[in-house]
């Protein structure tokens, strides 16, 4: 079976905001997922877009087989671009069909055709078969560096320390 | 010492590559370097930018103390954007007096204000005192998660086999 690949519209966020549920089960980590359709969608065709997404389909107009949702990222080492891919699932009943391949594909060629200089994601370290799969295409790990977040109350206490050093700066 | 600190403009393309660069050795990957003063002024300051820089002066106008470069990702889960933070970094002898804080804390506050539910970076796993740092200011390490990294020829086959599948999509 073939994938036919093409950018979300936004008749398609209920349906994305149900594959990123998906995807977060299967993460373990459903109880994180804190969106509504209504973020999601101001968040992917609002004023300001911050993030694009990929349907996957059992061809036009086709039942989803699966999604990928990306943004651009930076690179100060190249000066250029990149594609950073927040989100891939294929859907469980999907899987092994080569989906997940044919996506990172299209995101890769994708990458070329804007300009970029690389093509990242990040995957859970129990996760060996994805990361087996990933190596397979390519992809190398960057095991030297950890991710650091600040979020929710944490990020209050510290953004409210950066209002005081922006209300003082007299000198 | 307080701190001054705003936007770049145009002017401080030069600077802050030679800051890139002076980063770069620190993490010992200067060989990685191979942004030029032309790609940096477009990633910046082109017409579609890439990313943004806050420069840290002794007062305005004031002698360069460091730099933060950084661009908004998405969370799908807060279906909100984030700030990433590519780079932060305080010159050599400009370190010890809290100025690293200073610009995370300022990063903080900008989150907050656009309406960001998180400010997030890499560390390099052998940079203890950087660790120690960002754990005392709220900051997580998100340990369970690994990036991947296409770049380079990985990703020109990974993109070649892309145009492949695109080209023959007529199912």
């Amino acid at each position: 079976m073939k994938l036919h690949i093409e950018p979300a519209s936004p008749a398609d966020v209920p349906m994305i905001l149900q594959l990123i549920r998906e995807l977060a089960e299967f993460e373990r980590l459903l109880d994180e997922v804190k969106a509504t359709e209504e973020q999601l969608h101001a968040g992917l065709f609002g004023p300001r877009p911050s993030a694009e997404v990929l349907m996957a389909r059992l061809g036009p107009g086709g039942e989803v087989a699966g999604f990928a949702l990306y943004f651009h990222n930076f690179s100060t080492f190249l000066a250029k671009p990149g594609i950073y891919l927040e989100d891939l699932y294929v859907r469980q009943k999907f899987r092994g069909q080569g989906f997940g391949a044919t996506l990172l594909r299209h995101l890769a060629h994708l990458a070329l055709t804007r300009g970029c200089g690389r093509l990242e994601w990040s995957v859970l370290d129990w996760n060996h078969r994805a990361i087996d799969f990933y190596k397979s295409l390519g992809a190398a790990p960057m095991n030297e560096w950890t991710l650091f977040r600040v979020t929710g109350a944490a990020l209050e206490r510290l953004g409210a320390a950066g209002a005081i050093d922006a209300d003082d700066r007299t000198d």
